[in-house]
């Protein structure tokens, strides 16, 4: 495949497929799962394929559970497929729609952002979740998934294209890469790709963000916090820590360090470490912390780590600011978390950390799309600009301005013969 | 200087810039205007000294007029400072608020960008344009502007600054770089810099983005197109046309190229010379359109190119569709309009020229943040994610999640014990 001529036929469609009505793409969508359903045998069978194929290389049980896509997984991505189908349209939205003088109407319209490229691991249901979201926003997108479910990916897209086409989608809306190499061609195609999504590990979202032009969102580092207050009701920041560290260990938004206030410290540690002892945690402490229950000792700049296991780095602060001003210089702007009791404390952390998520009293591993309701999620954006945490429709758009005259020039303007209105229209 | 070390104080300091009050950040505002008040022969008088030295080099009257800050321009920039403090505040803004369970509530909640550099052309109104907004958007910015109005920059930074503090803003909120090199400093400085904003020359902007991995928000070309429609309003057309290539030629919005219907171009091609005539602007076009009017002949490959000056490409299409196919492989996405009676024609040509900017019968040169009512702009993006077209206030924000929860567990979810409920509050 030549993809910089594939990614230039797609630019040149892009605004065709942005200009498809919501009735075209709800109907893609439906059409989607109809074929996923009818052909499950088809995606199981190669499925098995996939996972005879890592099982005789050797994968742990962990990954095996993500590459496989069973009747419970076509189940999760059905029942994605038809919340999308009723969320409302993210396209066409009149954002601002103002009277800048008589007879020259301003509105700000939403439309979707145009090409984008998604390279995403091995989850089939990422390759069900990605594409239904990009046909929901009308946007065109290049898929490449992770080469362990290459087989699997093959059949759902395969599928997932012949029915959004005989939907009525331009036959542009959608391109799978399938080989390793065309991730560097996709990555120099910077005339023709609007925004690129990387998902993966550390050192594949910073390869992918240190050699493209194109825009990147996503998040390289997932090093989440949880900061617990001398005001923490401690049993329930021991059952919010042992949630963020194990519930899912390999997640983004599972927490790596924990920040405790000197205040409670004593009391709390031995609490811990029995909890995470039960759940196989091991702890890598500061001195002080592992003068007072043992363990590992870590050095200072070791707080800049993302274990992705089950071990968590653990610290004493001495203030509330203390614990802000650490997790803003080591953490990576992806989610944090107080445990406290008092509400000026959580405003004030909920304030000052500069971070995507900041939650009070609950578990980091809540920041993602579904959870929060939007359907599915593309990525968490740890960047500031455009779309900021789980990235689910609304992120997958832009907006454009539009201007209605009747002959207006702004030599009228500049001449004071006309002054502008400025009113808002409802 | 050591820029480094600046942004790096500066970026500690950001969220409490962030966190200051409305209150606090409108004082501010009120009190820069007042300081510019008061002190104007102190700024008028360096202007004086600007402007005699860049007239000993030899300027023309054009740049002249950009250079001179006087009683106009002072009336024009406090005018603005005061619109900025009726604006509502762009900080704190609710954007969501949603139930994902009883008692687990998120909030979405825009907050400023953080850290902002601002490169800016010689204009004393924009170093007071872009420190206002930056003010009342709660962001701390670093200022360089342009080295021939390098004396009037220092007493308005200087008054600027002393302003804010004095009404309570942390002392990190502005710095000004004063020297040519600090520039490149300021590019390395991705740890800290959340945001430039480059505006000036198409090469200078192109260096900037090829030289940072600092997100940049901006815009390098301005190849703004006007499409003259079979059913245009020939005399509208001409009137559109002579406003947006002469009212203000060095402007990123001023037309550049002109596309005709060929069905009305015999009739209209004699009357648009004679206005660009009268107008002193030369015509370069395509051999068919110099066949029937004479001048320069252009080659297809010269639709690239910016003019910013009394010079139009002009060309003939067969159809609204090849004229909107040219704008989206020509242009830079800026501002695009279509002179038509015919409002299907429009609406078609609204929809699919991927434009920051689309516009029916009114000039190019409307885009811009004082006349969309933004108060100001800090720049023109052509850039898709984020903020595009004209950015005020609302693209210097970005916003955050709050989740305020009672000891919830991710686990609960994933098991089935408890289920979200997704309930949007108003």
């Amino acid at each position: 495949m030549d993809m910089m001529e594939e990614a230039r036929k797609m630019k040149l469609a892009s605004p065709f497929v942005a200009a498809s009505s919501l009735e075209t793409r709800n109907r893609a969508l439906e059409m989607v799962a109809d074929a996923l359903s009818s052909h499950k045998d088809e995606i199981f069978a190669a499925n098995q394929e996939d996972l005879e194929r890592a099982e005789a290389e050797g994968i742990s049980p962990a990954v095996k559970k993500r590459l496989k896509f069973g009747q419970e997984k076509l189940d999760d991505v059905l029942a994605g497929i038809r919340q999308l189908v009723r969320l409302p349209d993210p396209v066409g939205k009149v954002q601002l729609k103002r009277e800048l003088d008589d007879d020259l109407l301003l509105e700000r319209v939403t439309c979707p952002i145009g090409v984008i490229g998604v390279i995403f691991e091995a989850r089939p249901d990422a390759m069900v979740q990605i594409s239904t979201l990009c046909i929901k926003s009308g946007n065109c997108a290049i898929l490449k998934g992770g080469k362990e479910t290459a087989g699997t990916n093959k059949v759902l897209f395969g599928l997932i294209y012949d029915a959004a086409v005989s939907a009525g989608m331009p036959k542009e809306c959608l391109l799978q890469a399938q080989q390793h190499n065309e991730i560097d061609e996709l990555l120099s195609c910077d005339r023709y790709v609007d925004l690129l999504i990387p998902r993966g590990s550390n050192a594949f979202v910073q390869y992918i963000m240190n050699h493209t032009k194109i825009p990147v969102m996503g998040h390289a580092d997932g090093i989440c916090h949880i900061y617990v207050d001398k005001a923490a009701d401690q049993q329930m920041a021991i059952r919010i820590l042992v949630d963020a560290k194990t519930q899912y260990t390999a997640a983004c938004n599972a927490v790596e360090t924990i920040l405790i206030h000197r205040d409670i410290a004593k009391e709390f540690l031995p609490k811990l470490k029995k909890a995470f002892d039960e759940a196989g945690v091991r702890i890598r402490g500061t001195k002080e912390v592992t003068d007072a229950i043992g363990g590992e000792t870590m050095a200072e700049d070791g707080f800049a780590k993302e274990y992705l296991d089950l071990v968590a780095s653990v610290k004493m602060v001495g203030s509330l600011d203390e614990a802000i001003a650490h997790i803003n210089r080591f953490g990576s702007h992806h989610t944090d978390a107080i445990v406290t009791q008092d509400q000026q404390a959580a405003e004030r952390f909920m304030q000052l950390v500069d971070s995507a998520g900041v939650y009070q009293n609950c578990s980091t591993r809540f920041a993602d799309g579904y959870r929060y309701g939007f359907g599915a999620e593309v990525g968490i954006s740890t960047g500031k600009l455009h779309a900021r945490g789980p990235v689910g429709l609304e992120g997958l758009v832009t907006y454009k301005y539009k201007l209605y005259g009747h002959g207006d020039i702004v030599g009228d303007y500049a001449s004071g013969k006309r002054k502008f209105t400025h009113k808002d229209l409802s």
